[in-house]
């Protein structure tokens, strides 16, 4: 085993202690591996890092905002400065495109991310001060105290990576320990990223094993992982069967878990809207539908058309790009399985294929563009597995005669990351977004107007979330700052305590650009001088 | 069964459709039933509860928020007025003391609560909007489009009450419809609250199935609802047992809990603070473990005291307060089972015994104040069982040799829903405090200094939650408004949408007193306006 990568624990670049057996990346475009051999750690590897993590909990929590703050600047600085072999590293792996979508759009945006933690932790803007002078008490959101544990997924190798991503940096900004495992499918990407943590960790003065790192243990080490009560928290985006099961344990020994399951981001065309651009709007979703070949969570999996003579143009334009398209791309073998069987649960459940339908050929793991329809009744009387989601290029039209079919659809739909409603620019849609509005609103995190739900803002008036099952939680989001961070934290509360043993923005003193809530108003004066 | 109570489903008093069985109150000073018959509902009233509940969700969502606010002051109002029936009726059922306790303290608790969410309501105070105008993104909390189910306590027959209480004026704060199980110990009281409810809700012009109340229903259905994926969120005050039971229903279906389970509040009684009036805190510990007889959750189980002269001098006063007091009325049988069986546990692994550890004489429910002992090493060792909740005028006193005992100790507990410090207030304790604060403060949901856990000030800055298992989620509280209101709420971002289908905390016209995060400045204008 003396050929394997090594893993980071305890804030060592260290050999796996009992590797299970080692794996490899795949170039999806030739369905051959590349690069060096990762290791698949064992129990010692996982009790090693929760271990490491658990015993600097409390030191890290008790920090200067500033240094970790420094850190997550100085990490930033150093994946913009290594754009270079961070690119050609996930290139390689994930055969996402170079430019733009690798160095100039996910890069810069995992960079970013990383900044506004720095901004948010330097701000103390996350920790939602509340002072009630009154009655002795102050509040604030906090540390865990305890670890978190990241499940990176396969398709953001940068922004959503275990060690560099949205839970990487809402974890560290509530300065919580991080264990990060890595995605399987990009692990050269995933260790360069980690050897930039780890130098800047260094650097920060920060404890060294604020951040440790394995590329991948079975399924039942994770489950007991995932189980165990010295977690502080679990972030998680993936799929929704391997989601559920790490929530399953987690919930069992009341850790909380932040997953990010899956979701269809159902589409309505309203009538006016397709009379006015159908045209352009079938090239918008095919190009939606196409961006990193589909392998997005706000991928528009359903499109709601009405059944009249715009709404055939439309499906037509759309079924003109889709047949026209060549295969695409997809992350590995299991990616293709499984869009496969996707395809086919629709088709079995009354689907009718309009484009694609097959993994089409060439080298590589890939996928025809695919494009399906449905009836709105038939779509509503098998609702639960006509949203199956079919990770890829693939989207279902559901054909609907009225207002009533589309108000019924918004209210069959399970939990949604996204729902997006297309109006026309003279409001002569409104009545009927009305009639579909609010029962869609309750089921979605994000409701969208006039744009494909692919694009997600670094806002903190973003929300990257959504109601069971899209997400294990329908309160949180798992993008933008600082609203991310609240994942991660506790809130705490203290009852008479003297202010010299108040953490600092509870103390009355003002922190710089803070507002608090004191004594029932926003201020971001010090206690007892009026604002 | 004609003359069973009749419960509130879809507006109306009714006779339950499937009545299992019927049960009466009791007289915990007697053991002797009284009052009326109330039904044990079967699946048929649940089922016609949950479907009244959802089919006005999607309405309630969207009324004004004035018109929530109404609704919670008239009710506030009646109940404040009703105030002579419902303490003789609550007296009657729980044996609490009419005053001060159930007609100074928890009533008008109650009708406070109920108005601070009137006021949140009102406010907006708890949706916090976030406005990101460049990003065309806006964001806020909003209520869950689906019932929350809330299973009311024991021990607080009015400010905790399924259908009064602090989880019921949040859940119905955020506009969400209420399913209110009513505790099987005071369902008179909790009727009589019903229908005052139901009086309010009648002439608020508020959908008529917001609220319903069913008294009493089987385990095994409770879990079944519990686990019903029509369900926006389950509030839950009450044992830990049943609390967890209900947990893994509600996780497996999506369904955020929240459950407040169980808590032994350590108190750390430091050596200095115990020099200086070590006899005075005796008194203390003693009054605030005979509140409600001990039957709180913020009891102090467990009171951590120095192996020296003036740490015996504490417990020698405690023991005499202990030993010469006389047996406390306990809410029911089940109550003094549990305790009989929580202090023969605690006995079992090595606490000794000083006083009480009986029932003592007398008719009715009833316990002899109870003072255990144990050394600090034992605890440690034993650490789990010796946390073992006894839920009634109990606690065990640990003693530790030296700071690094108390250390390990504050190391050694489960999450809390407080844990106290007692300190000199010469400061000659803070050596201490340091050493034992940062441990204990990630174990605690409300570090407290120089004051008895027990009392619950309804503040902003009030945490009354605290990390796994006191609670299901370290970040909510259940006590305090506008932060209880965010256990029921989803957050909803609006991406592109035009402002008129906006709601209207997030429309670019300022809400009176409303702070809104606008483009990363707090403000309570008008979007676009300079604040």
């Amino acid at each position: 085993m003396s050929a394997l990568e090594h893993v980071l624990i305890a804030g060592q670049w260290t050999a796996s202690v009992d590797a299970q057996g080692s794996f490899r990346a795949a170039d999806p475009t030739q369905a051959e591996a590349i690069g060096p051999s990762f290791p698949v750690s064992g129990a010692a590897d996982l009790e090693a890092a929760l271990a490491a993590a658990s015993a600097v909990a409390v030191e890290l929590a008790a920090v200067p905002a500033a240094q970790i703050a420094d850190f997550l600047d100085a990490y930033a600085a150093a994946i913009d400065a290594d754009a270079d072999t961070l690119v050609a590293l996930a290139h390689a792996e994930t055969a996402l495109p170079t430019e733009p979508r690798l160095r100039s759009v996910e890069l810069p945006r995992a960079s970013g991310q990383l900044r506004q933690a720095a901004k948010a932790a330097r701000s103390h803007a996350w920790t939602d001060p509340v002072i009630d002078t009154a009655a002795g008490l102050r509040a604030h959101r906090a540390p865990l105290g305890k670890p978190v544990l990241i499940f990176g997924p396969n398709n953001f190798p940068f922004a959503f990576n275990a060690i560099a991503g949205s839970d990487f940096a809402s974890a560290i900004a509530a300065r919580n320990p991080v264990i990060a495992k890595a995605h399987p499918s990009h692990p050269a990407t995933s260790q360069r990223l980690a050897q930039l943590a780890h130098q800047a960790l260094l650097a920060s003065g920060l404890p060294a094993a604020a951040v440790q790192m394995l590329y991948h243990f079975d399924n039942a080490l994770g489950l007991k992982l995932a189980g165990d009560a010295r977690l502080g928290a679990i972030g998680f985006t993936g799929s929704r069967v391997g989601g559920l099961a790490l929530k399953v344990a987690a919930d069992k020994a009341g850790v909380p878990i932040y997953a990010e399951l899956s979701s269809i981001n159902p589409v309505f065309m309203l009538p006016g809207v397709l009379a006015e651009r159908g045209a352009a709007l079938a090239q918008e979703l095919f190009n939606s539908c196409m961006m990193g070949s589909g392998q997005f969570c706000t991928n528009p999996g359903i499109v709601i058309v009405p059944r009249n003579a715009d709404g055939d143009a439309f499906v037509a334009a759309a079924l003109k790009h889709f047949s026209e398209a060549t295969p695409k791309v997809l992350f590995s073998q299991g990616v293709q399985q499984g869009l496969e069987q996707g395809v086919a649960t629709l088709l079995g459940a009354g689907a009718e294929l309009l484009a694609g339908g097959n993994a089409g050929d060439g080298a590589g793991y890939h996928y025809q563009p695919t494009l399906l329809s449905v009836d709105a009744g038939t779509f509503i009387a098998h609702a639960e597995v006509l949203q199956t989601e079919a990770f890829g290029p693939v989207s279902l039209l559901v054909r609907a005669d009225d207002t009533a079919a589309m108000a019924a659809l918004a209210a069959s739909f399970e939990g949604n990351l996204t729902g997006t409603l297309y109006r026309a620019a003279d409001g002569c849609d409104d009545d009927v977004w009305q009639a579909i509005a609010p029962a869609l609103r309750t089921r979605v995190g994000r409701l969208i107007a006039n744009k494909m739900p692919t694009g997600v803002a670094v806002s903190p008036a973003m929300n990257h979330g959504g109601p069971y099952p899209s997400t294990s939680h329908p309160g949180f989001t798992a993008v933008g700052m600082p609203a991310a961070i609240h994942r991660f934290t506790a809130l705490h509360s203290y009852d008479g305590v003297p202010e010299a043993l108040l953490p600092v923005e509870l103390r009355d003193a003002a922190v710089a650009g803070l507002q608090r809530l004191i004594d029932g108003r926003w201020s971001d004066a010090a206690v007892g001088t009026s604002a």
